[in-house]
């Protein structure tokens, strides 16, 4: 990468064409307003064209059609994937525990390693778990006996994944979350809360990514269950037995209580909270800071506490908002029924 | 457990009576629907009633008097209790780090470990910690200096437990969650916040079971408390002087500020939030968002926020969607008194 | 401290002067109720005046013309800030690892570590990572590669700052926080969420305390930023790319998502939740539980979902309050109203 890429070779890579001096390097990438002579950037978004004549970017990513630019510009159909592909190259490279076992680890003997796994220092891997090929595990990482991780997966420092859970291919898991971990079952016998042994365990698909500091609780029988894709953001809340559909989209401080399922596609946004035994359909989608406590048939737009259908809730909010000049119309109607009691009198 | 417990044995350990064929053999548990042959299952709502029918289950534990069922039962007075007692017996075993010191585990000389205690990879234990008889520290787990531990007690990956604090028996607190770190307390001069020293410590009474990623802060002078038997959820946060009663359930993501005061079996449901300084009596049940940020007496039920008593929200709600037919009816009669007006002109 | 400091001693630290026995002796601080004859204690606020009287302390901090203590008292202007003073010369100390590197940790020959540095047990330190002088890195500590820390920072046990990230001096982290985790940002091809590479990194300036439990994320591009002096509570989580100006307080589980601009001294209340790509002035103030979905000028006070001016929410919330009167009235102008028409009818 010392002398970089020249914006020809970048049009390649993103399938695009070069408009103005093909010649430039770049050498990295940067937003339009922080970049520099040998840096690309792109426009994601209309509201960054202004931004654009300013920018001392070497080169821009910018959608077919688009107008003169200030510096050349690689013309593409979708700018905001090309860059996907341009920093998939360019971006500094990830620190990484090298492949092998880091003499510190602790791992057992009837763990199975694929080809080129990384395990980094101060790692414990319990009996008979399964590291995928090319897998990497950042230090002070904790994997449970018997659990088995898929191809190419990335468990970042302090991650705890406790016994009997399953991950796919690609799995991505940030630093101090907890997969596995009981979940939260009792009985009252009158007199305590007896603790329900909660003997099922954790089944994340392919390509899921969990957040940083996340929960994702085992089930107390079979599995709690996150399809395939779907990404997941800070410190998120998945109870057990709780069924997450394929390519969801789960903001952070969401929590989502136990056994409830969704379908393909959701989208809930911050702080979302779901009650359990609920079902929400595939592509429902819930404003930040929403409280679900009932079913939600597919393609629902939800917000606020408790959650309501979108549009009836604007509808309400206007109404309320009213409010007080209603109040005062009802004084001056009583005012007006007065004179007609009076006059009505005579 | 190679050939399992036949239903005759169950039903001694529960005291239960067997209907159907008692030399059937169990060697599991599983829920209704997956249970196999060689499984028990048990009726805990009579929603699984249906489910029956088709269950392949070995056996089923159900409430006595209950009609007849496609496999042998066991009938006992509570179900949902008795598959606790079988759970305990039957679950899989979960794997612990064996009694002793790890020895790549990093343990004080002056810490003193009762008998059978297990001490993980890559512990710390501090100077003058104390770790009750049999307690299982697992991987990663920080004890603070002169923090004491009662006996049975276990602590998962990545626990933090700060200096000075004190556990009783039987505690359980899962990975990543973190005891004893400052309270958050500051004093501004008109510059700058100034740090408050944090000098109490925490305080969590036996058969308390703490979830993953809590936070349970130190108080300020004396001691932030939990009370015996309460249960925490996962992402739960406790800050300085706190004082949780005994047999709480506090549901995940729940947050409670600082010297506010829970009293006996407090229930709040998820992601409530409750203020510093308040106080709420015995029994009071919070529904899950709501946000309490005043006192409230014993056995009070609340919603919203902010949180008002349950019963009058319901009400306060059904008002606020009748706003559009008030409105409507407001119109009609603006008109009405228009008409009576241009009458009464005559 | 084996015989503690007199109350002469202890007026000189804060400014102040005794009433009473001035060689009367402390060795630490309690509580208004808890302080014994060899504690010092404070009013902090008028409400333990009454508490005062029972009180066993040795002595007392009060405000210069506060009436008769039934122990001696040291006057000084401002006993909240004096107590401060107090409690860092007699809290007891805290336990860390003494300066040196605990020989289970593992550091990178390349790291450069300042003065004095302690480094705990089982802390990774990467490639050209820089502790400045007399920082303490606890145990299970996770110091990824380029990433520099300043002077006298304390980073507490299982913490993670990944890579190229910046402290400055005297930064606080608690345990179990994240730093410079990926920024939650895909791009839907139509098929599958494509992961967005996050190359920006985190600052945190000099005097920044971050609890337990927190996720603070790196930029897609450029930095994420903590403005200086700034105090986050635990399970706070700040997205990528948000600036957070100076002296700021952010209450615990509050969340703010990405590109959001908070300026100079903001304060969150707990649970709050902050939309992305808003801009909240110098001294706005949020209630506990507020959901944030706009840009608020500076010195805004607001609460609620969605967040509201406080005044204006209050008078909608007594206008709500008012909606069963006010049902009530309609329905007696409806009857007065035929009435009329009756009587008109005539």
């Amino acid at each position: 990468m010392s002398a970089g890429y020249t914006l020809a070779e970048i049009a390649q890579w993103v399938g695009g064409t070069v408009r103005g001096d093909a010649t430039v390097r770049i050498t990295g990438v940067a937003g339009v307003a922080e970049a520099g002579p040998d840096q690309i950037t792109w426009l994601a978004d209309a509201k960054y064209e202004a931004q654009l004549k300013s920018s001392k970017a070497g080169g821009v990513l910018a959608p077919e059609g688009f107008g003169q630019t200030p510096m050349p510009a690689i013309l593409c159909p979708k700018p905001s994937l090309a860059i996907i592909a341009v920093l998939q190259r360019l971006a500094p490279p990830i620190p990484r525990p090298a492949p092998g076992v880091h003499p510190t680890a602790c791992v057992a003997l009837s763990a199975k390693l694929g080809t080129d796994v990384a395990i980094g220092p101060f790692c414990f891997v319990g009996d008979n778990a399964v590291i995928g090929d090319r897998s990497v595990i950042h230090a002070h990482v904790f994997v449970g006996p018997d659990t088995i991780l898929g191809a190419d997966c990335e468990l970042w420092p302090c991650v705890v994944v406790r016994e009997r859970c399953r991950l796919g291919d690609r799995v991505i898991l940030h630093p101090n979350t907890t997969v596995g971990a009981d979940g939260f079952g009792y009985e009252f016998d009158g007199q305590r809360h007896l603790k329900i042994p909660q003997i099922g365990g954790v089944d994340i698909e392919a390509d899921v990514e969990i957040g940083a500091n996340c929960t994702i609780d085992r089930a107390k029988f079979g599995m709690t269950r996150i399809g395939s894709g779907t990404k997941i953001d800070n410190q998120v809340q998945v109870a057990h037995n709780v069924q997450i559909g394929a390519a969801c989209i789960i903001v952070a401080q969401s929590g989502i209580a136990g056994s409830t399922r969704l379908g393909r596609g959701v989208v809930l946004g911050g702080k979302v909270g779901v009650k359990d035994h609920v079902v929400l359909g595939d592509g429902v989608q819930a404003a930040a800071c929403a409280c679900i406590s009932k079913d939600l048939p597919p393609g629902s737009r939800v917000i606020g506490i408790p959650a309501a259908d979108f549009d009836e809730w604007v509808r309400e909010r206007s109404k309320v908002r009213r409010l007080p000049r209603l109040l005062d119309e009802l004084k001056r109607l009583t005012e007006r029924i007065e004179r007609l009691e009076a006059s009505a009198d005579h």
